[in-house]
């Protein structure tokens, strides 16, 4: 089938701890109780030596439903796009059978991010149909860590916000700032830095 | 093993017409002989239905060697980040075994677009490692069509070029754009207008 070696097809998985760790029945029910989940899972990414200190998960904004989680696999799978943002969003989407997650017969949905989002996630939020993003670590966070965050201006955000999405900022910030300075600490690749 | 449904696999593959339509073994030696590939591509993921106007390669500069291939996925695939430009930067760097296709040993690459890169992959082209973008459509052809493109400003075009990415703009643009043109005249969807 794939005697060429650029047509087979590509897999992206979850490390193999989320299985015991993530508790998928639950309702999260607020913003902090949503934001110690994608910080335990940015955490375990960093123990566990299965990528970069950041985590994200899907949720149903109403009834808190954890949709998806995701967390940084650019290493683990080499693939520079896999930040925790894109690979919750597909999970979302790959578990909805929907390429947006706005839709008449769907709930809404948010994302919420252990740190703001680099210019490709940020890009990737507005064609993912969430309607809130709730952030934890600020890019400057990040940066001052050497994690570099690309081309994100303050207009970048309000194009976002001119187009329905709500922006939530600095939810246990202090919180998830500690795990990317304990994978500093580890001595953990910057990559792309 | 994936008794939740949250936990199964993803994958990501080429629509069958790929195998037939990519030459693989040839150098694609100008921008115009590369560009061409791209719209080719674009081209047949309009005409067998396969997804949106847009398609993307990489090639090695220098060699002019194809190393992959991307088209627009979003709806075969129900994803909203699989635009053509990060289906070739994840299956380049599949082939290439890295998360980055700029490394000591590796040859410099570049991505080929047949139209400007949205906020998205503007974004990942920085994660990617390319060294060069050459772009066939412009932003303004694709918004007069009714796509988005997001949150990129000139800015964001300098920040790439400051960190050494070059850009090259209209290559066959009418070709290009003639593309986007025939997926509005089939009544394509217009995904996250």
């Amino acid at each position: 089938m794939t005697s060429d070696p650029g047509l087979a097809a590509l897999r992206v998985d979850y490390p193999p701890w989320v299985r015991d760790q993530v508790a998928w029945g639950r309702a999260y029910r607020s913003d902090p109780d949503r934001m110690r989940l994608v910080i335990a899972l940015a955490r375990a990414n960093v123990e566990q030596e299965t990528g970069g200190p950041f985590g994200a998960a899907i949720f149903e904004a109403e009834s808190g439903k954890l949709v998806s989680v995701g967390m940084n696999s650019v290493v683990r799978l080499n693939n520079c796009a896999l930040h925790a943002e894109i690979v919750a969003f597909m999970m979302a989407q790959r578990r909805i059978g929907s390429f947006t997650l706005k839709a008449p017969n769907l709930a809404v949905h948010e994302l919420v991010t252990s740190c703001e989002p680099c210019a490709m996630c940020l890009g990737a939020t507005l064609w993912s149909g969430v309607s809130r993003v709730v952030c934890g670590a600020a890019r400057e966070d990040a940066t001052r860590l050497r994690f570099e965050e690309g081309p994100v201006f303050p207009e970048s955000y309000r194009y976002l916000e001119d187009r329905g999405v709500r922006i939530a900022r600095h939810v246990l910030r202090e919180e998830a700032k500690e795990i990317l300075e304990l994978y500093r600490s580890r001595g953990g690749t910057i990559y792309n830095a």
